[in-house]
C-alpha cells in the first residue's frame, strides 16, 4: 500500500532538520518502535526529530508528495498502540517541541508545544496558584500532544473534565504542510464547526498538532482523601453512584480491585493497602476553596460509604500519607505490565451499571480461564480492564482474549457504555469499532478522514477496523 | 441553485405526515418566517411538522432526491437567523418532538427530545434535586434542539459550561435518511472522532438532531446574588477577571450597560436598579452546596470588588428579590427588540480583554453615530453588542452598521476573541468568517459539510461566506 522511504527522501530530510535529528539504524529508532501496549513493535523507516511547526509543515509535504506515512510520537506511555508505525514510514518524534510558550495569569490560560510532559506543565501553572486537571496515571512522562490526541482524562475529569474541556485552540499542520487554527482564546465559541474537539482524539489521523492553549482554573485550597475498604468488590461499585445521587462530585473516586492493589503493592514494596479480606478499595477526594465546605463534603461521602457494608475509612490528612495511596493507584499499571503480558480495555458506562460491567468482566475471565480484574476512573464509569496473557500462553491466548475482550465490550455497549474513555482506539481496539459503530456511523468517521487527508498519510491502520 | 417544491412532493408530504401538518398558506406558515434576528423575514414553500425520526426521515429522503432545500426550526428565538428559509423550501418545525424521554436518577442524565423548552427542562429536572444549568436568556421559549444547534451558553456557563458540555449522545438524522447515533451514555469518550461535538454548534447544516442525552449535576443548595454598580463601565470590565483571579468561579457574572438596563426597565416598568451616575452593573452569583462556603465566595467577590471603584453593592437574599433582578437582565433583549431594529453581535474574547472590546464597540459607536452598548455573560468574555438602527435609517445604515460591526469584529479577534460565543453564525454572520478563519480553515468546515451532506441541502447559505 505505501512505498518505502527512498534515499532521495531521506537527504531531503537531512538537509531540512539537520542530519542529527534522522535517525534510521535499529538501536537509534529503539525508543519508537513500541509504547505500553502490550508487546508490540513495529520498526519505522526514520525518526525525524523537527524543531517547529514550519519543520513538520515541511516535512509533511514531502511525505504527501511522496505518499509516506506519518506517524506522531509523544512521551510513548499509550494504551491503545496509537504511535506504533504499523505502516512503517516515518515517526514524527515530537519531543523537541516542548516549551511552555506563555502562562497568562490574566485570563487563566496558557499556551504550551505538544511535547511538554502533562506533570511539567501542572507544576508550572501552580506555581502561579493555577490547576491544570487533566491528570492522567502516567503524567509523569506522558506529552500534552499525546493527551490531546488520545483525549486523555485521569483522576480528576469527573470533577473537572478531560483534555477535550480544556482546549480552547489548536495550531495543526494538515498533510499538505499547510497550519490551520481551530479555535481561539475563548471559553465559549459557536463559530462554525468545532475543528478543535473534532482534533481532540483523533490520534493523529487528521493532522499535527503543534501548539495548544488550554484554560486554567484556580486550585483548591484544600483536599480530603479518604480510602474504603469493601468486603464485596459489588458493594464498591454501588457506592459510587450513591456518592454524587448524595449531591457530591468527589474531585477523584478510584475503584481498586484487590488483584490490582497486589501488584502494585509488591512492585513498589510499600503495603499502605490491607487487601487481606478486601475485595476492592475505593479512594475518594474531595476538594474545594473552603475547609468547611470540604469538611461537609467529606461527611457526606462517609455517611454515603456507610450504607455499602464497607470497612473501617482512612482519612488521608497529611501529604505525605495522600501521596502514598497515590502512589500506588498510579503504579498499578506498570506493576502489572512488569513481567506480564496484558490486554488493557479501557471500558467506559453509565456510572451507575459499573457493578454490571465488574461482574462481567469476572466472570468472562473466569469462563476463558484468563486472570482479568479492573481498577480506574470510577466516578466516570470508567474501568480498566486488565487481561494477563498466562505464563504459558502465546497464539492460542491471543484468540481467546480477543473472543474475551468482544464479549465484554459488547456487554459494556449494551450498558449505554463505549469502547474507550480515554486511552482511544489505535491498533489494537479497531477491530471491535463495528460493535458501537454502525457502518454509516464509520464512513461518516472516514469521510472526515479523507477531507483532512485525502492521501492517507497520517497514522494509517488506525481507529477504523480493515 | 434550488428547485421549487413539485406539487407532487407536498402530495407525498401529505400522506407521510397527515395533511394537518403540512402548512403552505401564508398565514399558516407567518410564524416560521422570521426569527429574533432583526427585522428579517424569509418565506418558506412549506412547513411540515413530523412526529418522530421516522417522520424526518422519510422527508429528508425524499428532499434529498428532489434537491429541496430543508431548514429545521425550533424555538425561533434564534439571533443569527440559523432557521431562516433563506432559499425557500421545507421548514422542519419541530414541534412535535417535545417529550422528555427519560430522567434517569441513578446516573444523573436524561434523554429529551429536541423540541423540550429548555426551561420546562430545567424544571422537570429540578423537581429531582438535579440541575441542567445551561440557561440562555431566551430559556422560557427556546428549544433545546436549538441549544444544540447554536452551542447555546447562558447565564451559568462560565462555572458549568455550554451545551457542548452536558450532551453525551446524539440521534442524528441524515439527508439520506439514515439514522445514526454519535457517542454513548458516558461522561468520558475516546471512541472515534467526536462527532457529538461536531453536532454541537452545526445550525441544523449536517443532520437533524430527533433525541439527545445530557448529564446533570446536582441543584446547587444554596446562591447569593450581588449587584454592583459602576460609576466607569472599564472598571466594571476590569473587576470581571480580577475576581477568578482571586479564586472564585461564579456561577453567573453579568455585565449590563447603563442603555441596556434603562431598556428592560423601561420595558418592564419595574426599576431595581439605579442608573443615574452608574456606567455600568455587574450581577454575580455564587453558589455550593455549603452556606459558609458560598458566604466565603460572596466575601472574596465583595474584597475584590471594592479594589474597582465600585459604588454600594446590594446583596439580594430572597428568592424574589434574586429574580426581580434577573428578569431585568433576561429582558434587555427583547427590550431593546421592542420597536427597534437591532444589528446584535455575540462578540467572545478572553475575558481580561473585555475592557479593550467593550471600549472599542463604544468608540465605533461613537465613530458612525449609531447608539450601540453592551451586555452579556462577562465571565466568559462574551459581550453581546446592540447596534440599534437610528429611527429614520434604512439602506445607508445597513452599510454604516456591517462596517462597524465588520471593524468590531477584527479588533475582537486581534483580542483573542472569536465571531460568536454562543449565537452561531447562521444568516447574518456568515459575511465575516473570514476574519477568524483562513480559507484553507473553511474549506475543511465545507467538506465536513460535504461528507455529511453531499448535495447541501441541508439549511443552505448559512455559515459559510457566499
Amino acid at each position: 500500500m505505501f512505498k518505502p522511504l527512498s534515499a532521495e527522501l531521506l537527504t531531503e530530510f537531512r538537509a531540512l532538520i539537520g542530519p542529527e535529528y534522522v535517525l534510521t539504524t535499529a538501536e537509534e529508532t529503539e525508543p519508537w518502535t513500541h509504547d505500553y501496549t502490550e508487546d508490540l513493535r513495529f520498526q519505522p523507516e526514520v525518526v525525524l526529530k523537527p524543531a517547529n511547526a514550519a519543520d513538520i509543515s515541511a516535512i509533511l509535504r514531502l511525505c504527501n508528495e511522496a505518499g509516506v506515512p506519518v506517524t506522531a510520537a509523544g512521551g510513548r506511555t499509550g494504551l491503545s498502540g496509537g504511535m506504533l508505525a504499523v505502516h512503517g514510514g516515518v515517526i514524527l518524534a515530537m519531543d523537541r517541541l516542548n516549551k511552555i510558550l506563555e502562562i497568562d495569569e490574566r485570563n487563566l490560560q496558557a499556551s504550551v508545544e505538544p511535547a511538554v510532559i502533562t506533570q511539567v506543565f501542572q507544576d508550572a501553572v501552580a506555581e502561579k496558584g493555577l490547576l491544570y486537571p487533566v491528570d492522567p496515571a502516567s503524567r509523569g512522562s506522558c506529552f500534552i500532544g499525546g493527551n490531546l490526541a488520545e483525549s486523555s482524562g485521569g483522576m480528576r475529569a469527573l470533577k473537572y473534565g478531560t483534555t477535550r474541556d480544556y482546549v480552547l485552540d489548536l495550531e495543526v499542520v494538515l498533510p499538505s504542510g499547510e497550519i490551520i487554527h481551530t479555535g481561539a482564546r475563548t471559553l465559549k465559541n459557536a463559530t462554525g464547526y468545532d475543528l478543535t474537539r473534532l482534533m481532540v482524539g483523533s490520534e493523529g489521523t487528521l493532522g499535527i498538532i503543534t501548539k495548544g492553549t488550554f484554560k486554567l482554573v484556580p486550585q483548591p485550597a484544600f483536599r480530603k482523601l479518604m480510602l474504603a475498604p469493601f468486603p464485596k468488590g459489588e458493594m464498591a461499585c454501588e457506592a459510587v453512584s450513591a456518592i454524587f445521587r448524595a449531591g457530591v462530585i468527589p474531585s477523584a473516586l478510584e475503584f481498586m480491585e484487590k488483584d490490582a492493589i497486589d501488584f502494585a503493592q509488591n512492585y513498589l514494596k510499600e503495603f499502605p493497602f490491607d487487601t487481606s479480606s478486601v475485595e476492592a478499595h475505593l479512594l475518594i477526594e474531595v476538594d474545594g476553596q473552603d475547609e468547611m465546605g470540604v469538611m461537609g463534603q467529606a461527611e457526606k461521602v462517609f455517611a454515603v460509604l456507610e450504607g455499602f457494608e464497607c470497612g473501617e475509612i482512612l482519612f488521608a490528612d497529611s501529604p505525605e500519607e495522600q501521596a502514598r495511596l497515590w502512589r500506588i493507584r498510579r503504579t498499578i499499571g506498570e506493576a502489572t505490565r512488569a513481567g506480564n503480558v496484558i490486554k488493557e480495555e479501557d471500558t467506559c458506562v453509565p456510572r451507575a451499571e459499573l457493578a454490571s460491567l465488574w461482574k462481567c468482566v469476572k466472570e468472562t475471565g473466569k469462563k476463558y480461564g484468563l486472570q482479568a480484574f479492573c481498577f480506574g476512573h470510577a466516578g466516570d464509569g470508567n474501568l480498566h480492564v486488565h487481561i494477563l496473557r498466562p505464563k504459558d500462553g502465546g497464539q492460542v491466548w491471543e484468540e481467546i482474549a480477543r473472543k474475551a475482550v468482544r464479549e465484554i465490550f459488547a456487554y459494556t455497549i449494551q450498558l449505554g457504555g463505549t469502547l474507550s474513555g480515554e486511552h482511544g482506539i489505535g491498533w489494537v481496539q479497531k477491530e471491535f469499532m463495528d460493535i458501537p459503530f454502525s457502518p454509516i456511523e464509520l464512513e461518516l468517521m472516514k469521510g472526515i478522514k479523507k477531507v483532512f487527508d485525502p492521501k492517507g498519510i497520517l497514522n494509517p491502520g488506525k481507529m477504523f477496523p480493515a
